[in-house]
């Protein structure tokens, strides 16, 4: 976030991408706008389909109306209004309500891509992605819209608090994993994780970095991590490590940690998800701007319903709208 | 356990090895006797030095008297009376508390290879390790004595009711796993696991064996996970897997499975700890009788002190004794 773009003042633009329009997105998007609290942190703007949205909203019940905005800045700054952009014309017969389909995966991906230009140009301060189908946007050929969390692009951090993680690499192969362990990925990491924090509002960054190998003893540990780590103190970021894995994520939830930097998925997510993940905050850091999400799927089996929970999307826009406004996590 | 000595009856012999004498083991071995619990469960034998036993129940403020054992038979039966096996001469000059020594880790592996014996002849149903210094064993050069944890040899099981895991692999740097993961090694732990828990007591064997890779999707899975499970399954054990690392942990915690199978020390390690482990219960699987210790160490820094929390040692010696009987773990 540029000095420029804070000194706007103000809400925060916010742009949410209502998810796959087959899955529950739509609707949890509706029941969370339907709130109140969203205009209250930010000036919300879904992007989609104004016509999935007024049907998201029969769906759930609630009593709104939606309208169709030609540009980001022309929100009713309404509860009752949802404002919606839709940067590609979108076929109602393309909802199939528990299906994996193509269109619909054509639809999320067009729909990210255009809320990410408009972040990067600064018109959004932060953005919302919806449950997304990667079935579908596989067969759409879209996957590359959501944000990659490749080491140097974007990393994934998960909190729970007093847990919050992020990891180095995500998805890929565990035996894979200690040959993307380098100094400079982990230094890239260190320094944006102290400078995401500082930019979010937190102004607690005790920053603690995970070995690899049991104990933290081994190759990983004494070639990368224990240097980078050593570097990094050197420049001033609060940051401790390597530190043993099965214990850093419990001295964390003590509260010796803000922050762990897991070395691979698994092992912040064990993690995590074993103490009892929520998943009230999923965040992309390293983007331009700030990127949330929700740690639940689609949910085929009850889209359309109206009875999905619409709490962790509720989360995920506060989230976004208080990180990027420099206040923190939604409290 | 064979048939002959199940039917022996009565309460099983066994045998506790009491731990480095420069650390807390000999205290907390006192203070858990002193309980009165031990007889109640098994006849309890202490494997060490009487006069270590002596001074450490001096140092704890306990009236107690120890007796030198001819034989493992000769127990008094009496809580007030500490009943000692010394397999090999140990002069007190060697006991430094605080201080990794040569000659106690000498002693601590003589008397573990001593226990071992006796367990294999028969003689103990289950032997009990107090915190050994691995330091102090490297030093006398017999590490070898303690049970090792190569897949095909022995396994660790650590258990922390509600969640219980035990681990196809331990302390080997985490980029050679993969190598170790094979059809063959997981069908050995699966069928071992099963037929402990089978003898141990514990009715309940839902076994669930976690991927390797995020989401259990990869090679190891479909290689050697996939097909070891479906070959168990066939034989009639309650089994499945592979199932995602992060959340196989949180369905046994959730009463979903019994048992989960760990393909790494820090797998299962980072799930334990993170959730909350007290250290309740570490138990060796595979060898061929059972063998408990504690999660604690020798604690250096307040050995010789008797400030020492037992609770450990008390729970590991009746676990020990409750599942040589069949009875499951010591509640």
């Amino acid at each position: 976030m540029t000095a420029a773009r804070k000194a706007e003042g103000g809400l925060p633009v916010v742009g949410i991408v209502i998810g796959d329009p087959c899955g529950i997105g739509p609707e949890v998007v509706a029941k969370a706008w339907h709130t109140g609290l969203l205009h209250q942190h930010c000036r919300p703007v879904l992007i989609g389909s104004a016509a999935v949205m007024a049907q998201a909203a029969a769906i759930a019940g609630l009593s709104m109306t939606v309208r169709l905005l030609d540009a980001p800045e022309q929100g009713s700054g309404r509860p009752e209004v949802m404002d919606v952009l839709e940067p590609v014309a979108f076929d109602m017969a393309w909802v199939q309500h528990g299906q994996e389909a193509e269109r619909a995966g054509w639809a999320s991906g067009e729909w990210l891509r255009y809320a990410d230009r408009l972040a990067r140009g600064g018109t959004f301060r932060a953005t919302v992605m919806g449950p997304i189908s990667g079935v579908a946007m596989k067969m759409a050929g879209t996957l590359d819209a959501i944000p990659s969390t490749r080491p140097g692009d974007a990393y994934l951090l998960l909190r729970s608090a007093p847990l919050m993680i992020a990891h180095l690499t995500d998805h890929i192969p565990l035996r894979e994993v200690s040959a993307q362990i380098s100094q400079d990925a982990l230094e890239t990491l260190i320094r944006l994780i102290d400078r995401s924090m500082q930019q979010w509002g937190l102004p607690s960054r005790r920053i603690a970095v995970a070995g690899f190998n049991p104990h933290a003893e081994g190759m990983e540990e004494s070639n990368a991590i224990a240097p980078a780590v050593a570097a990094m103190k050197r420049e001033g970021i609060d940051v401790t490590g390597p530190i043993s894995p099965d214990s850093v994520f419990r001295h964390c939830i003590e509260g010796r940690h803000d922050l762990v930097i897991a070395m691979y998925h698994d092992q912040g997510h064990i993690a995590m998800k074993t103490w009892g993940f929520s998943g009230n905050s999923v965040v992309f850091a390293g983007l331009p701007y700030v990127h949330t999400t929700v740690a639940h799927g689609v949910a085929h089996e009850i889209a359309g319903r109206g009875c999905a929970d619409h709490q962790m999307m509720l989360n995920a826009i506060l989230n976004a709208a208080c990180l990027a406004g420099g206040h923190g996590f939604y409290q």
